[in-house]
């Protein structure tokens, strides 16, 4: 076993089950090489974006089919062995990490649009597939898929952590956007859940059920989700405010008054220095909103004069705009390196990052408190925010050397979350629960619900053997 | 027992199982005046809007709060006894009858708003409020809550079956719209599932789960939901067709293009004529769309150009507006009265209303072809839909003494189900499956999915004392 890490008393204690080597030739006399035991196939399948450790699982099988999914779950099941399903391993609070042991599913070969159904307005995909890929194969179509997490994520693991991101606060989630799923039972059954109407009432929504359970429940095999028509018009603004505070206050109203503005991210002076540091952009060091607006050309104006008065109202100034999409791919860099940029302004750091979600109008407190702890603690950190949606995350850039580092980074955290939940809010927006925060679902969600959630886990999974050790204890 | 009604092969026998006197004697002690054993007020609560019959509940609780709804369940089920949740009696498909026996627990004295977030867009009510009562509460924020499904319905009710209606092609459904429930569950504990937070990944989606089941999980004590802005403009209008394809072509063009239509409800000539004779409308006898456009007054005029053009490609004529409050309530009085302007015009008759929804681009193949098939039968009907969500409601106008046109109308039905399953949609769309489309869900879902939801409810239900016998046999 792995030494234990630094925050070995935040996840729950790894307790490797037995693989036996009955199982793992079982699966190489199915698989064939699609099946490896390579120590360093399985220790890249052993871990995702988070910095826990754990021992890699046992072997992996690269799934090209639901059958192949299927008989693997199959095989497991039979020696009650663990699965843990696998897309692009981008995820970031340990969901992937084998802490009961077990086998690794990759379903990344599974990598083909199914159809796409323009006149309906969704495509079905197998779950390897990621959504740059998606957008580049509907292209020709007029019409994308706009849930942007900012990793290029796979859509099966988009839709096991009901992830979202910066289109989120006009288009939704992953839980209003996914339609249908096939998916691989416990036992290895394939199971259909939805249709592709956009509406019914038949039946338990076991779509949504699937949707955020983390591969706790089965392994997602198809999804269909919804897409939307290019926008006639797409227009892009930067601008600055003279504080945070003023950015978050122009967001609120911004939701408030209904404007159906397509993206609105925060980029804290912090993370703005990174990024003009990283990409030589030239911003103005303040905290600035990133804008999107979709529509008519003339109902793009409209949301962008309101956006614009109170913006001003609140201090907010140097609007730069982009039409073109050169223009909004040069705007829109500050966003998508902050990450890459706030790494590099730190050179060796790890990055823990922060998810709470709060009610709108509880944005401000909730924010600028952490900000005022934040900057006390001496860590450094960047700040970024589906603000739109009361969404934010704070990176804190650790030494990964220093467990005292890590320790108030913790503590920040915690502190974050246990205000984010005061305010009615959740202790994650769209990462997940995996192995990071599940003391913090049962603050959040109360014993009752998560023993709920527990029944269910065990009525559906009765060996326990789906991703097993992942939001809650079992 | 009741003799069987004619549709009794359509629905599970009747299980009554027996009330203990000492439940009936243990909820008068706890409950006083508060449970009522009389036979009026038992059969009240032992049917709804459907044509099916069963005995009535052995008795009604009239709960005022949730302590009172948890005590009552909690007693039930001591008694492994039923409990069958009331809101006002308006569903559909049999969801409120005592098929096993059992209490009804009727929450229309819940009918608090708890509170008004008008800052968050949201609003917490007692399960007893109906839409329309919350509408006229919040009216003075600006604010309203756009889901209607025609009756005045209770917002737990609606939250029970997930239903939807006119404005859910641009609002959504109750899926989409509630963010958070508090419910008794099977054994009278209270849970709370979600947050106000916009968007969440903590764990299991309890509140979808619970969203759409029929009050075979629990009982829902509290509701949290999404609330809008006033549009800043409004626009209704009526448009003529020659045909009722080419209102269902124009139909899919417009939801193709992407325009943000609020409402776009389809009636059918039969319809028209019956609320022309009802309400003396003086409308074009025709097939029509009603749509209703929101946004700022620019785009509600871009909108509306946009269909004007699309329409009248399709020889849509006789585009007649109402942009005040007055002439829009004109307006959509023939959609709100067709149901009752139906049943006038033939008097003694009993209406079957049939749900089903499917992808956009089938809803011509589907509507057209059971259009053609109702007519052949001679069986009068009215025909309305919310056609910009694919979803349409044919009702039968039958004789209830007349066996055999049950079994011709029963007969369009599952010929219309099958047609809609066969094109990729659902077996209902907004009314849910109730007693009556419980095959329906089988061939929609598949045996595993079943299987599934079954193995869930007896999970959450071990008794199966929560409105047993809907969904699926149990």
């Amino acid at each position: 076993m792995n030494a234990p890490t630094a925050l070995s008393h935040l996840v729950p204690e790894i307790r490797q089950r037995e693989v036996p080597q009955a199982l793992i030739d079982a699966l190489k006399a199915r698989f064939a090489d699609q099946c490896s035991t390579a120590m360093a196939v399985r220790e890249q399948h052993g871990r995702d974006e988070s910095s826990f450790e754990a021992p890699p699982p046992a072997a992996v099988v690269f799934a090209q089919s639901t059958q192949d999914v299927a008989d693997a779950v199959a095989l497991a099941s039979a020696h009650s062995v663990p699965v843990i399903p696998f897309g692009v391993g981008s995820s970031l609070e340990g969901h992937l990490l084998a802490v009961q042991g077990g086998i690794s599913i990759d379903v990344a070969r599974m990598n083909k649009v199914l159809s796409i159904n323009a006149d309906d307005l969704t495509v079905t995909v197998q779950p390897g597939v990621t959504r740059k890929q998606l957008n580049e194969e509907i292209k020709s179509t007029g019409l994308f898929f706009p849930i942007d997490p900012g990793a290029d994520a796979s859509i099966g693991g988009m839709a096991a952590t009901r992830a979202s991101g910066t289109n989120a606060v006009r288009y939704g989630t992953m839980r209003e956007n996914v339609l249908a799923l096939e998916v691989v039972t416990a036992s290895g059954e394939v199971i259909r859940t939805g249709t592709r109407a956009k509406k019914s009432s038949a039946g338990y929504d076991l779509t949504r059920l699937m949707v955020g359970s983390e591969g706790t429940l089965g392994v997602i095999t198809e999804i269909t989700v919804r897409i939307y028509p290019l926008p006639e018009a797409i227009s892009a603004a930067i601008c600055s405010f003279p504080s945070i505070e003023a950015a978050v206050r122009t967001t609120i109203q911004v939701i408030q008054l209904g404007v159906p503005i397509a993206r609105v991210e925060l980029i804290d002076v912090n993370t703005v220095r990174m990024v003009n540091a990283h990409s030589k952009l030239g911003l103005r060091e303040e905290p600035m909103l990133l804008m999107e607006f979709h529509g008519s050309p003339a109902g793009v104006k409209e949301q962008a004069e309101t956006v614009q008065e109170l913006a001003s109202e609140h201090g907010g100034k140097a609007f730069e705009w982009a039409s073109t999409p050169e223009e909004r791919t040069r705007l829109w860099t500050a966003r998508h390196n902050a990450y890459f940029a706030a790494i590099q302004s730190r050179p060796g750091c790890k990055a823990i990052s922060t998810d709470t979600c709060v009610p709108i109008s509880r944005l401000a407190d909730c924010l600028l408190d952490s900000v005022a702890e934040a900057d006390a603690s001496g860590i450094p950190y960047f700040l970024v925010g589906h603000v739109g949606d009361g969404n934010f995350h704070f990176g804190y850039l650790l030494d990964p050397n220093d467990p005292k580092e890590r320790e108030v980074a913790e503590k920040l955290n915690h502190d974050l979350v246990a205000r984010a939940l005061r305010l009615e809010g959740t202790c994650t927006g769209e990462h997940g629960v995996g192995l990071h925060k599940m003391g913090f679902l049962v603050d959040e969600a109360g014993v009752g619900a998560v023993d709920m959630m527990r029944t269910i886990k065990r009525a559906l999974d009765p060996k326990n053997i789906m991703n097993p050790g992942k939001i809650f204890a079992l």
